[in-house]
C-alpha cells in the first residue's frame, strides 16, 4: 500500500530526501517557495501543492526541510501556511535545524490545532542525504515517530526517539560541542607536531591507525595542512552551536571547562576575520605567529 | 634465509611481541630479567641469552622492550649490559616508553661505542601486540629501521621512521594530548547530555554514527557512564603527558588553550584521588555535584 | 535655592541616599510600596507622595531606587506609575541594577511621553550609600545628567556620563567580569600558597604590600581562609554577570579565555550548591580536594 | 654600634640598597664585578673588598644582590668566591631572584662548610629600593635573618620570615601567578569595553574608584591603551614565572584552570614576537583582530 506523505523544501537537502521517498515508493506532494524547483521531482512522480496549507489539506503527514528558523516559522505560521490546514489526525514533521524555541513555538501552534509534531533534525549533509544515510533525531509525538518509521527508513540509516520536544535539537548540540572542542585539540596537535619539528602529516597517519581516529581527522586533516577551509560547516555557525550547548550547560550549572576554552578560540577566529570558512579554520589561529 | 634477533624484555608487551618473531621464523635469543620467564619462548625455538650482553654478541640487531626509564637505562649500562658488547656492524633497538632524555642517554651511550640506534615505542597494548597490529614510531638511524623493518612488518600493523631521536617520543606525547583533549570533551559532553534530560547511552549511539565516530569513545562510553574506569591507561601517566606535551609547546611558543583545560581538569582528578583509575575517570570530575 | 526632588523606593540603598539628599538642602518627595518606611525621613523633612505617579506630578526629576527590575518596571508601567504623568520638562533617573533591556523598555516609554531619561545604577553597597560615596555610571540623556549633578554629587564620590542609554549597565559588567576573575586568579594564589607549603596569611600580607594591592584582596582575604563566605554578593548573581559579560564579548567577537575558565569556575561552585553564598566560595571549589 | 656588612653586586638594585645601608650608618664593604662601579659608594663611605671571597673574611654577614642565577652561582662557587671564606659564624644572604633549586644549591654549599644561609628575594624595583620601600621575602636560618633585620629594616618597608630554604622563591612565584592573571583580566576588561561601544578611560577611572582598584591597574592602564608596552617587567619572564607556578601546582595536583588560561594568553604574545615587551603586551593579543 503506498504512502501519502507531503514534503516542504526542495532545497539540497530536501530534493536529495524527498527524491528517495519517491523511489522507495513513496506517493509525495511537494512544495517549494520557488515552484519550479519541483520539476525536477515531478518527473520522477511527485504531485505539487501549490502552498504549504494545500499539501498538509491532501496528506496524512507532511515532511518539512527548510533553511532557517525565519522559514521554518514563515512555512506554519503565514497565510496560506501549515496552521491552516493542520488538526485531528494529521502530522507535521519539521527535519529542519532549528533551535528549541522555535520548535517550541511550531509545536504548541501545531498541537493546539489538534495535530501532532515531530521535530526531526539530521546529522549528515548533502552526501548522507543522497544516499539514505543521514541520522535523523526525533523528539515529539512518539505515535507520529512510528507512523514515520517507515520514512525516517528510507531517507537515514538511523533515526532515534528522544523524548520531548526540544531534545532532537539539544542532541545536536551536544554533538556538536564535541566536535568542536576536538576539532580544537586536533588543530592544538597539529600545530604541536608541526612546531616541535615532526611532519603534520606523519600525526595524520598515525592518528587514523590508533584509538581515536575518526572520519573528522581523516576527512579535513589533509585540507587543513594546506590552510584550505572551504567550508562545509561554517566556523560561525559551530561557534554559535557551542555557545549555546555553554548556555544550556549554564541552566543547569555543569561546568564545561574544555568547550569554553575551544568557544574562546573559535570567537578569536571570527574577530580574525574568519567565521565564514569551515569551523577547521581555527586552525589558522591556534598556528598564528610571528614569523 | 633466517634472522637473527635479540629480545630483551619478555612482560606483557614484549612477550607477544617475540612470540610472533618466532612463529614468523625469526631466530630469537631471548633475555629477561627472571629468566624462568623464557621457558614458553625455549619451547617455542627460542634461544636464551645469560645477560644482555650476551644476547647482544650473539645477534645483528637486539630488541628491547621494558617496563620504564629505569629499566631501559639498567639493561643498557649495567654490568653486563647492553654496553659491553654494542660496537660496529650492531643495532640496538629500544621499543619501551621512554622519555626524550632517556632515550638520547642511551643513543649517545650506544653510537659512542660504535653501534646503531633506533628508539622505537609503540602504540598498542597487550591485544594489539599479540596480533602484531601495533604502530610502531620509530627515530634515529634509518639504516637500522631498513634493516629492522621485516621485524616491524611482523609485531606491528605499521611502522613509522620519524627522523631524529626524540621525534618517536614527541609523537606519542602529540597524539596522548589530542586523546587527553578529546576525553574532556567527551566527558562534558555526556554530562551535558545527562543534566540536560537527554538519555546519554542515545548520545553514544549518535555519536557512533557520524563523523566524530572512534574506537576510544565506542569501547570506553558505556564503562564511563557505569563509572569504571578500570585502568587501561592511568589517569596519572595521562596527566604527566599532558604535562610534558604542553612543556614541549612553551619551549616553542606555542599557545594550546584547550589542551590546558583539560590538563587542569586531569590535575583536579589526581586531587580527587582518581589518579590510579582509567584517564575516563576525569569524567568524575565533570559530573561531580552536590545533591 | 532649594530644588524639589522626587525619590521612589526606600530599601537599604534608597534610604541612604535620600537622607544624604534631605540632610543637604533638597527638598525632597518620597515614595515607598510600603509607606510606613516613609515616616523616618518625613521626620527628617520629607514629603509623601501616594504613589509614584503623584511624586513625579509634583518634582522636575525624580529618582528609582529599586529592588530589581520587576520593581523598576512595576513603578513606571503599572497604574498610578510614572507614565502617568512624565512628560515634557521632566526626568526620571532609574539608578537601579537592571539589566540594558529594561533598561531600553523604561527609557522608551518615558522618551515616547516626552520626558527624558537617566539610567544610573551605582557601583558600591550599604556604607557608601549612607557615607555619600557611591560611585554612579549614568547613561542616557545628557542634559538630565547635568541638571542632576548637583543630586549625584551628594549621594556619590564620583558619578561618569557614560553616552548611550544600556553603557551604565555594561560599564557594571565589565567591572565584575573582571572582579569575578581576580577572585579565581585570588583563590588559585591562596591555593597554591597553602599546598606548597607556604602560610597563606603571610599571603596575603605580602599581596597588600605590593603593586597588585587592593581593598577585595584585603577585605575578603583572612574570611576566605576561614571558609567564611557569608553573602556580600552572591555568587550565584557574580556569575550571572560574568555569562552576561562574556555575552556581550560574543557579540561582538571577542575572545575572553581567562573570564571564560573564570566562568567555568563559578558554574561548578554553583553545581557544587555555593551559589548563596558570597562569590568568594568558589575558592572553595578551587581548593576541594581528597584528603 | 656600627655593623660591619659585605654587599656583592652593584648593578641597579644592589647600588640604591646598599647606598641606604650606608646613609643609616651601617659599615659596608663592598664588591662588584666591575670594579669602578664601587666608586660611588666609596665617596659615601664604603670600603672595597676585591673579591667576593675578601669580603666575606671582612664581615660577619654578606648580601648578594646578583642579576640572574648564573651570576648568584657564580659569585659562590667561582675562584676566590663566597665558599672559599664561608664557615662558623659568618652569614650569607642572597637578596636576587633566583630559582627555588639555585637557592638550594647554595644553601647546601654555605651550609656544608659551617656558613648560615639565607635566600631573601624582594618585591619591588628601583625606585622601592631607592626609597628603602621593598618587600623582602626571606627563607632558611632563623637567627640570621634576626640578625639581619636592621638591615631589612633599612632596605624594605617590610620583611618576612617564610620558613625553609625555596619558600622565599615559592612566594614570589605565587604573587607573580596572582598578578599574571590579573594582568589578563584587566586586558579582557579593557577590550570588552572598548568593543562594547564603553570608553576605557572611564573604566580606568572607575575601576580606580572601587573594591578592585590596585596601583598596577592605576599605572600601567593608560600607557596600555596607548600601546606603551616599555617593559618593566618582561613579558617573557612573567610567562616564565607563571609556568613555574603551575609546575609548582602540578606537584601537588592542584588544579588552577585560570592561571593556565592566562599562562597560554602569554604564550600567544610570546609567539606574537612580545615577550620582550612588558608583560601588559598580553593586551595586544587580547584585541587582536582583523579590521
Amino acid at each position: 500500500m503506498e504512502m501519502e506523505v507531503g514534503f516542504l523544501g526542495l532545497g539540497i537537502m530536501g530534493k536529495a530526501m524527498s527524491m528517495n521517498l519517491i523511489k522507495s515508493g513513496f506517493k509525495v506532494t511537494v512544495w517549494n517557495r520557488t515552484l519550479s524547483k519541483c520539476d525536477e521531482l515531478v518527473e520522477l512522480g511527485a504531485s505539487i501543492g501549490e502552498t504549504p496549507a494545500a499539501v498538509v489539506r491532501k496528506c496524512k503527514f507532511t515532511i518539512a526541510m527548510l533553511a532557517d528558523p525565519a522559514s521554518a516559522l514563515s512555512v506554519v505560521f503565514d497565510k496560506n501556511g501549515v496552521l491552516e490546514e493542520i488538526g485531528n489526525g494529521k502530522g507535521y514533521i519539521d527535519m529542519s535545524t532549528v533551535d528549541p524555541e522555535t520548535s517550541t513555538k511550531i509545536h504548541e501552534a501545531i498541537t493546539s490545532k489538534g495535530g501532532s509534531f515531530l521535530e526531526a533534525p539530521v546529522s549528515g549533509s548533502k552526501q548522507p542525504a543522497e544516499a539514505g544515510q543521514l541520522v535523523i533525531l526525533a523528539a515529539g509525538d512518539k505515535a507520529l515517530y512510528e507512523e514515520a518509521s517507515k520514512a525516517f527508513d528510507v531517507m537515514g540509516k538511523k533515526s532515534f526517539f528522544l523524548g520531548q520536544i526540544g531534545n532532537g535539537a539539544r542532541m545536536k548540540l551536544v554533538v556538536n560541542m564535541i566536535m568542536g572542542s576536538m576539532m580544537n585539540a586536533f588543530s592544538e596537535g597539529l600545530v604541536l607536531a608541526e612546531g616541535s619539528g615532526l611532519n603534520p602529516h606523519d600525526l595524520l597517519d598515525v592518528l587514523d591507525l590508533g584509538g581515536i581516529a575518526n572520519p573528522m581527522f581523516r576527512g579535513k586533516g589533509p585540507n587543513m595542512l594546506k590552510s584550505n577551509h572551504t567550508p562545509a560547516f561554517p566556523l560561525k555557525h559551530q561557534q554559535k552551536d557551542m555557545r549555546l550547548a555553554l548556555a544550556l550547560g549554564d541552566q543547569n550549572a555543569l561546568s564545561m571547562p574544555v568547550a569554553a576554552a575551544a568557544n574562546e578560540a573559535f570567537k578569536k577566529a571570527r574577530s580574525m576575520g574568519l567565521g565564514d570558512l569551515d569551523f577547521s579554520a581555527v586552525y589558522e589561529v591556534v598556528k598564528m605567529h610571528k614569523d
